[in-house]
């Protein structure tokens, strides 16, 4: 039976400012990314939303950053590949404590933002992130872009590892995302989107912007729970998904 | 056969800037309270920090202070119940990640700074630490100054507890510190802190500054790194017990 | 003619978490009084916010508060005098270079949350702020609780200074406002809410919760930027005034 | 008469974390660039730095630097130009309220670490940077590497400029520096190092790696101020460059 992960980064207020519908996109997706206070996230909001992944059944995963609080993560810092390990480790660290205390074990780690983007390229920076998984928990799943080094770097380190696709953005011949800027980078259909989706999910294949077939591993899904209509779409999909025989389902050990 | 602990506040450098003696400290002592990021101490430090006490057999501790860098967790704040929780159990997460990805687990916490004196008075705010290190792992010991809330929250909960004791600090007849803004406060001759330190591990009784003895627990002895004649007064204070026929060892699980 | 000043704290957005409803609040208030990245606010921010209300010909503040980001610095925190001092240049000279970039002056100072509250009351902690903003530029307006000793300490340095008031809050006997934790603290009638300011401006007297007439100063009056209805009220309050003969402006030099 | 300037990077200190010898190489140079509390720095550090200054007749210029505490500054950040310039106005707006609290002027600005670096090979990052100087107060000198665009953005600005050279770093046949990675970058050799800045400011023309004699302007000379052998060296370059007839003295309005 096929089967697709939807995760979706969550606990992104800090202090006194609110980001997000947790809450509700909770009612949806099967893994929450956790912010670690590095990019956004303060210990009361990790505390509150592990709180609530645990009470919807959702798997809590850690969402490790740069150290940028101000540029919320998305701008490109350069970390040696020891500061990744150790940003990356002290993050995770941070998150598995707070699952502990619920009683929980921490399931999955997924890197952010900028941090994400530039390990997708960056072998060497990918292997620093995923070594400290490994070093922290070899049960973790670790999640990164379909196709990219942080994928290739968690299957050397023998972690399990989840592909992940995105609904509302274009492939390319070689399998990678058609960069933001470019024309035709965003599918705004949402129509097109969903058919996007059932096709990686249920045939393991993308159609590039160039028109070719693509073949993709899709073993979950990104929600960007802060956009308008999030809540609506990550409900349409998964229903979309289940109708069309998809078993939606966490990955983790959890 | 009588026995202690020797403690010692370590990893306090942060980025660039260099503090303590750490290395040469870890000679004599039996327990490293690490600092986790939030007074002092940085991901690379915490990392550093406890692969050198590994190496030596000390057993590391975390040490979460207040949330200021500036102030090097030494000025008064005020948090509720739920904020000191939350700031212990990040911190304890974030440095046990780095004992967990060295092989090691950690064996004790003992709060920083003011956060430790605040909460030797303030019964709530020693119960919410202690709390904190209970959710997260129940094996750990706990720190507090001898006699204090600190100490008491920890029984109460279950938790094991290590009594800390200062061998250049005066104790009063309720056997509390004597206030630093108060003469007699400090003890400034090496032979009289020497024997007050033997007197509280061997009779469990310490002179108080108007001469009455007073019973004390002595189960873990601070040794302040940052100053000078720290690393000579450690090895002598390590042998002069030893000499009395006390086993100088950590008192954590490891 | 009688003369009364709308002050409202603005710029709190924080890298990517918005607050506040500044563009709205700043067609009706005449001072507005900007957080300088230690409470909230950043760079970015304080650019935007000295621009936007510049265009408006609302007087420029700066609103500097505790180095607590996270608690938004409304938690205690205990600092010298000095220390006071020195974080309130740092953040009154950040802002001003915002003003000057603009082509415009600061006219005022207003402190925030917990370093206001705890300075109304604590002669020391009053001073040193106010020997900052003197020593910095003796033209600035210095903000400050009617009847307190931020406005006491600010006379007795021989800066121009605005007692400022609440609509929302009831007053006691002595003229100081009624702890929030106390029944009747809150006034949350908005006709109430009118009726005492014009009283305050055109009287110099409120109604105090067990009834007797209070002399109380009213040079500037808080509006409360982030509540529900805050622009509809500070439009009303504006209106009533105005109505009633008052004249609503700033009162820096600007 | 020859002139040069002798500046030096101080009030590198951070809270309880000490760095430099500020008291001792103030003895010698002419020109103080202070961090301003996002790199190193902090507003008590600011404030006893500035006093420092101005008691020995030194230059008192801001010394911005990117938002990286733990990497002081010294690790790539890539900020828009309008991120730039908010971050380089904040900062020099802070360390002037220190400078006009003191009753005296901010004389120069002069960027610290990547964000200099960075900012020297690309035009648009240093045109950012001038303009935040420029908006700020255009009687400021703006010190940047001799031959970067950080002097060619300041000169078109319209600003006062100082190319700034240096003793312990060897040029290429372009005027630029040699990268540290490549042999030869660094001058070990004190007489050398002295031969050179003479060359420089007697003559305009410095020996580079491979021989040749290039031209290059010398109105400022970068001491570094942490380094063992500091002191001496700037007392010895100091008396050198006057017995060879070069007055030393710093550039600013001051």
């Amino acid at each position: 039976m096929p089967r697709i992960d939807l995760n979706c980064d969550m606990g992104e207020s800090f202090g006194a400012w609110h980001m997000g519908n947790d809450e509700a996109v909770l009612e949806h997706v099967t893994s929450a990314n956790v912010a670690c206070g590095f990019h956004a996230g303060d210990p009361r909001t990790m505390r509150a939303t592990v709180k609530a992944a645990l009470a919807k059944g959702v798997a809590v995963g850690a969402h490790p950053g740069f150290a940028d609080l101000q540029g919320f993560g998305r701008r490109p810092m350069t970390l040696s590949g020891s500061e990744a390990y150790e940003t990356v480790l002290y993050q995770v660290g941070a998150l598995a404590g707070f699952a502990r205390a619920a009683g929980a074990r921490l399931s999955h780690v997924k890197a952010h933002g900028m941090l994400y983007n530039m390990a997708a390229k960056d072998a060497g920076l990918a292997e620093a992130i995923v070594q400290a998984v490994h070093d922290f928990d070899r049960e973790l799943v670790f999640f990164g872009l379909a196709g990219s080094e942080l994928v290739r770097a968690a299957r050397k380190a023998g972690l399990r590892t989840a592909s992940e696709v995105f609904a509302d953005r274009s492939y390319q011949d070689d399998g990678s995302l058609t960069p933001r800027a470019q024309p035709g980078a965003m599918i705004e259909d949402v129509e097109a989107s969903i058919a996007q989706v059932k096709r990686m999910v249920l045939e393991g294949l993308v159609r590039s912007v160039s028109g070719k077939d693509v073949p993709v591993e899709a073993d979950t899904l990104c929600i960007h729970g802060d956009q308008p209509g999030a809540v609506a779409f990550a409900r349409r999909i998964r229903d979309e998904l289940q109708r069309a025989g998809v078993e939606v389902a966490p990955l983790g050990a959890a």
